[in-house]
């Protein structure tokens, strides 16, 4: 298996009004409100019945825009090098991006969602519902992020200072 | 891009006491302290570098023991059809599956881990640090599940009773 390719395929696209990858917030908690929608391809509008009465989903995407891959990176929240692996940073072996998004409604095959952090045009890959059950932890230590002050993470999140 | 096929491989493999997929819990809420090893290839070990600071852990795997792919499932906690999409079965178009998990210590390249609901043998495709700043809300409403009592939850969840 470890040289066996596996084959994946977008099930939509994710349009927001991300246009330039050095603008887009990088988290949703730093997009707060940022609405866009969903599209769902035809094929797979089914799979979508009942996501409706989640007030959260969790967007898998493919980062189709990302530089290459690096195994360290440079966070936009720090100044200094970590392992890929310990940060949600696009250039990742298999580039596949994770958002928690609130879900606002669905029209049919359209999902309206707001806090989105993802560039438009994103191939969508899955969409898994928020449980609370879950996926809320209490007792959650965050490494090298728990340094960062609330201040300094907003203002970098939200790319109001260069990184 | 709707036709372009996206090519992953696997970053590593995860390795738990989970053999029999029907009696394998279904997330890790119901594994509490079911321990495994993700093991990542040499390859990409240095990207594992700082991700020891992070209490809970983000594993995107490829679910290759899947049924075929289902629009429609019914899942394990209830006896309805719902729509793939608002549940976390493994039969869903592009097969990744999204566990958190703890992580208790780093040896290398390997992680030992906590609360593990994953088949021994899976394809390891991702790891992402779960950040209580962007993972954590505090006003989620989970859809049907919230419909189903906790102890019910429970016994299902830990496959005690029959699905």
């Amino acid at each position: 298996m470890e040289s066996d390719q596996i084959r994946l395929r977008p099930i939509g696209r994710i349009h927001s009004p991300h246009r330039d990858p050095h603008k887009t917030p990088i988290q949703p908690v730093w997009a707060r409100g940022i609405a866009g929608r969903v599209e769902v391809f035809e094929t797979f509008a089914p799979g979508l019945e009942d996501l409706e009465g989640f007030s959260h989903i969790h967007l898998l995407y493919y980062f189709d825009r990302a530089d290459g891959e690096c195994l360290r990176v440079t966070p936009y929240l720090e100044d200094r090098e970590r392992g890929v692996f310990a940060t949600r940073a696009p250039s990742r072996p298999n580039r596949i991006g994770l958002s928690l998004v609130r879900l606002i409604a669905r029209e049919g095959r359209i999902l309206h969602v707001e806090d989105l952090d993802v560039l438009d045009g994103t191939p969508l890959l899955d969409i898994k519902p928020v449980i609370a059950r879950c996926d809320l932890r209490e007792d959650v230590r965050s490494g090298w992020q728990d340094a960062i002050d609330e201040k300094r993470a907003t203002r970098r999140g939200r790319r109001q200072e260069p990184c």
